[in-house]
């Protein structure tokens, strides 16, 4: 697969670069956009200490798993800046989220830079070079894999439903993220630049809203036409026609293809099957887990009544009701038309395509 | 078909009295259950006046189309008591909601009885006793409607998936919203008097949460065991085979049965049937519109984007985002397995065994 050419310099689709390194190895800082503050403020954090990074992590105003591992490791830059050592930063950086893959990886990843690029009369400001080096590449990588994510994406997509793009989404698998365009939503970004037209309808995502504040939010901004709508009007809008391809990010995806992601993505898959429409996962090949067989497989965490009860200020369901709140939904293969990941695109999807194509290179699809 | 045999007096699962005369007919009030203060108040009104009534109906203090018809029905008659006349009370109290079709209904009736029993030498006590049973009537006739709905939704739900009930339901059906023990509630109402085993799940109901704020409520006072789950959350409960059937109320049937109700729905019915799981629609024959030939020509309320985007008393959505945001979808009758009215069950739905049902009689059925 050939993806698509890439954008003129003259973008104007730029997605917010919410994660940013101000200054010099030595002396700089981290500058994040406050998550918990959007959609209606956009105020950005400096970070000067790892334990500013710490609790920007820890209180979700950085938040999706790519973004986390970013942030951390510019966290470690800031520990060298003060200490000359990485070890203890990295430990404590890690334990800001306990169950975030991309944040162990991520610290593992600073601490082995370190390790490699160790000499005996070494200066401090080199050691903060090495590191933010390495920092920026992680971010990089990260941005690449996106844009191709996207590029796949967006070929894939003009080729199941033509150049007029009407698509669905749900949660936030976006910019806000990622150190990049997001991966449900790099074919988004892409078509803006390419001056297709796009139009998007984004699920408000119950319980907490991130279709509502971040998704809608970060759309609007890039001047892609948004509109948000409950997650119950999304079978309407498919009825009604104007959906050309349901696209989701993923949590974590088995060896078969079945894909967990935050609760509402399973019966999109069963709408767009009865309405005739794509239903495609985006996700990089970190969310893939080939020791999980199937989705039966994949833990499901349940969430605190209260989201549901109280997550608005204010109580509204009676005290002491029961319920049930799981945060994600399993989505069987045979519902996903595809997946796409920074090595191609998984069509059909069985236990070998998705072996071959994360074990794939970039760029080199199947 | 026979109805399931009335509960026993000793009933233990008795819905809220939420409609209710104080006193005499010349000097008593009536009395409503604030619906605005739940689900964490119980808060009653009495309203003395035609204007306190008003206020009530308008402020959605007491909502759902017969309760309205009712609560307007007892306020002619504290009209007639300042008055002595009903014309005026009439009129006005029909302002107060102006597309409720109960309510003109219910007021004109109140009239008619006024006309028909006028002797020339009456006292206004005479008066107010006329028209306060004629309220009561109104009252008793919707409590015998979902009683019987109650009792053939029962009988088909025992016949479609045996003793063991696991309903879903959406939106306030219920008591809340009736003179009775509801419609989609009623078969649950009957299943807890006659002890069989009731599980419920309540979608939350998104934008305004009646879900949560009054089916959770109402149920969970009545002894029915009754879960919160987010509207995202239904397929996943069918998928783990929690559920055996799913009934709702609806808001307006077409001569086809092509059924409008809070939106929602539809994707429910779409999940059902990939789930294999009944799907019942049950309504009053109130709710029937033979005129409208089919779904499509039912117009479809667009509710305030602030609903979703400033629901909870702060914004949750970017400023100036763009919404779309129905009050109603339409579930085809091809999708409804019955419909289940005072009358009996329409099943097939076809505009032949609609009509047929819809011009029967009490008890009668097909």
């Amino acid at each position: 697969m050939n993806p698509t050419e890439d954008p003129t310099s003259s973008s104007h689709a730029q997605p917010v670069n919410h994660i940013q390194w101000i200054g010099s190895p030595d002396s700089g800082f981290l500058r994040l956009l406050d998550q918990t503050r959007l959609p209606t403020e956009e105020m950005w954090i400096d970070c000067r200490t790892v334990d500013d990074v710490w609790q920007a992590i820890k209180r979700l105003s950085v938040r999706g798993a790519p973004a986390i591992g970013i942030a951390a490791a510019y966290g470690c830059v800031i520990g060298v800046q003060k200490d000359g050592e990485i070890a203890l930063t990295a430990d404590y950086l890690a334990t800001s989220r306990p169950t975030a893959v991309n944040l162990f990886w991520a610290v593992d990843r600073m601490k082995r830079a370190a390790a490699v690029s160790r000499k005996p009369d070494q200066s401090s400001a080199e050691v903060c070079k090495t590191l933010l080096n390495e920092a920026i590449k992680i971010h990089d990588e990260d941005r690449a894999a996106c844009k191709s994510i996207g590029r796949y994406a967006l070929d894939l997509l003009r080729e199941l439903t033509g150049e007029d793009l009407r698509l669905l989404t749900h949660c936030n698998a976006g910019a806000l993220a990622t150190g990049g365009i997001g991966t449900a939503t790099a074919p988004m970004y892409l078509a803006k630049d390419l001056e297709l037209p796009i139009t998007v309808f984004a699920d408000e995502t119950r319980p907490l809203l991130q279709g509502a504040r971040l998704t809608a939010w970060e759309l609007k901004r890039a001047g892609i036409e948004v509109s948000l709508i409950t997650d119950s009007t999304a079978a309407t809008v498919m009825k009604q026609g104007r959906i050309s391809a349901v696209i989701t990010g993923a949590d974590r995806i088995a060896a078969n293809g079945d894909a967990a992601n935050k609760i509402g993505t399973y019966p999109l898959a069963v709408l767009a099957k009865y309405h005739d429409i794509p239903f495609i996962v985006a996700a990089p090949t970190s969310t893939f887990d080939l020791h999980t067989k199937t989705g039966d497989d994949i833990p499901i965490e349940e969430r605190n009544a209260s989201e549901i009860t109280n997550g608005f200020g204010k109580p509204t369901a009676p005290p002491g009701i029961q319920t049930f709140s799981p945060a994600f939904d399993v989505t069987p293969a045979s519902l996903i038309t595809a997946i796409v990941c920074e090595n191609g695109v998984i069509r059909p999807i069985d236990a070998t395509t998705v072996e071959r194509c994360i074990r794939g290179s970039y760029g080199e699809g199947l």
